[in-house]
């Protein structure tokens, strides 16, 4: 029923629970690329999981202002983008994302990023916007790196899962930094 | 950030925190039609009123479904549209709105609800759309009757604020209704 | 342990666990009948159904002042009276019942419901007692009618169960009437 | 609305919350006698002490099928009554009760504990029943003896207010001790 | 991680997830002692049940200040000892221990109920502290014996366990009586 | 009543309620130091505040294993180390700690965190410890420097209070580093 309009053939959408059908089908298409970068890709990914991811998101961006919208692309979902981790005493956020492969290479994603860091900095007043990639993932690293953030750190052996600890490149961009850009 | 989009002026929006302020403005412009006929508007309605509707809406619609929209007309908040008691095993639910009086006259409350009832019937494939309007709101209860909803029956002294019993004139349109309405 | 005698046969009793095997043999033999009007009465009826309606009516009890009682007959459960939706804003709350087969045609509902409009009316000082029954149900229907309730409308297709949708007959009575009827 | 009968002028009602008043005014005429012995029991009991009362016996009620009912004679409350700490696995309770001054000395006590001697041991099925008495509350203690219990012990300094530790006489009755008292 | 140190070989610890399986262990190699005194000592228990254990007492140290601690001789846990039904009104707490076979004889739990008293009576001020024995052990009886306690009544089948009824002796020890003992 | 000895001066001590006083003193002496580290260091620091950071640390413990202890050296409260973020799946957790002036320049603190480290590798068998310091704050970066925690990275203007955005400096220590250190 929701949603925001980026341009004429993308934009994004409140997940609600009729879309968990059209979700788990997407995930599963790109399974194989999911499960190298995200824990929540297992090989018994299903509708209820969609589901879940759904409940989650809504019950987030009710009680507490995040939410994980899916990106439809000319009526039909490609992905997902969102925050989490908002806090407004410290005024920052953690955005993240992921993208089908049929709709890669088009620059949908850092277009998405771009209207959430819009989102983000000029309606709600943030002050920091961090995106952590893993540090292998070179074509999530190109969403900050492309928009201006700035690599703050890499975290060792942050995050277990696929049998190995993985690492993290940590990108931030403050407030300071998006108003010099030319968005 | 979401809305839906009913045409080139107006839109159904979600509410969020930042639009606190806008509504509590609007509902105090209209605070003396308004006291009419809903037991929400009070002399003391505040910004922190408005919080409340904003976060009473969006725990409803991540829990249960329901929602309570903004409509906006031309980027200004003039009234809300929204559905309550969505009940998924009876296939039905009440649908609510109230409109500023400078917005009043130009038939968005028919458009706004034309969409609630495309989406109630279509998206969620409800059977049953009910709206209770006090008996003496002709201007409320012209809504269901122009958008051909049938008049089931007068609950009397179903509602008591200021000071008195009110009565409802119960409206409902059934599936069936609306697919021989030619919307 | 806690009961209300309507006469010297007929009381009104707050069930408690020790009864669930008597409520659910009772269920059980009347069940033909009963599915034919209520949701809660399916095939699959046992003494858990029955804790379960138990542990409901008390904590609606405890906390919101709704009850569901039973109606013994000599000593015997015959069948089921109370109330639900107690609205202390709108002094109003909804009755409802079912009866054995074999104590019907003696009265006994009327009696059960003209003691819960005393309580209701008189002791709890309610403005108005709403009965929904089933538009097809004779039998449910006339008791509202011999009270003296007023037929206030038929909502269309409001209740799905057994694979169809059923209409309900809408009765009230108010204060008003209640103090004109001679009981 | 609901009783347990004891005889033609005296029985135990569940409390609801529009006894509050009637309940305060009984403990407020009883204050000086009630603070000696049961700590609620202080100068600032009110219509909200006895609705906290009321709410609490009815929610024990519903949770864990304690109850603590009023003593009505003559359609007056003139005490309470119930059990408290109900324990179905070692088939066991607590009995407590208080009764104002113009009630005492008639036997109604010890008549009202015996009815609840007679719901825990035969409708409950319970092994044991317990009884606490401040060891200097000679009237109280007087019910347990008059009905057949057993002192079992003295607890010393184990209940403290009014300024200073009491000690309890702890009188229990079995089941097996139950069924030789001729009631 | 956390201990309380009696003598050199002999420690109170509070227990964490990563004691259970020592925990399940010496349960089980006392289980035919254990059984015959205590209700949570039953033929299945496992890792499962010493982590609820451990969960509890845990929960029951941060919400009511309650504990039960594991006893670890030479760094091997031999048994438990701890209290619960702290009442800070009363000041008075309820003191429970076991000691595994091979532990008994060495006078062990003597000094940890003398610890447990120390902190109860002198760190918490309390005023009374309580120990309930099954009548028929022996081994158990000699602590509160020992230390000075006094039993103050037979609590007749209270506890129902292995099929049967069994009685408790009741013992306590007040402020009054610890501060004459020479510990 | 439960600590953690480091040497023969220095213990980790688990809070109790009765801590708060003396808790809530050594906070308001080291207060004008602490304000500018720590967010919750206000001039409005009371017994209270001292309770509720008591009463959360226990349920963190009971509820997530999470700990803040208290740093006492010679029977004396001198400051507070633990760990929350507690994370099992990726083997993390995150390590906080401050200490009054007075105890500052011993080592105290360098030798509790090596207590930490050793708990959180050895017996919580994890693989990463996080340690996050004021960029400015000198003396705390120190410590992690000392024990041969990495520097990972610096994260800009992630902390608000005192009326500006603070940065921090993240260390980190792996399991195989920590094997790797003579400690």
């Amino acid at each position: 029923m929701f949603s925001y309009k980026i341009d004429e053939n993308l934009k994004l959408v409140l997940p609600q629970l009729h879309h968990a059908e059209e979700i788990a089908a997407v995930v599963r298409e790109n399974l194989e690329q999911l499960k190298l970068w995200v824990p929540w890709a297992t090989d018994d990914y299903s509708v209820d999981s969609a589901r879940e991811f759904i409940r989650k998101s809504l019950k987030e961006f009710a009680e507490k202002g995040n939410f994980g919208a899916i990106v439809i692309l000319n009526e039909k979902i490609v992905g997902a983008a969102g925050f989490h981790k908002l806090d407004l005493t410290n005024k920052s956020a953690h955005v993240g994302y992921w993208l089908a492969k049929e709709a890669q290479g088009k620059g949908l994603m850092t277009k998405s990023c771009r209207a959430l860091n819009a989102y983000l900095f000029d309606t709600m007043n943030l002050n920091r916007v961090q995106i952590n990639c893993n540090i292998e993932n070179v074509k999530s690293r190109a969403i900050p790196e492309r928009l201006g953030f700035q690599l703050e750190g890499i975290h060792r052996q942050i995050e277990f899962f696929n049998n190995h600890f993985g690492d993290w490149a940590v990108y931030a961009m403050l407030k300071e930094d998006w108003e010099k850009v030319d968005n």
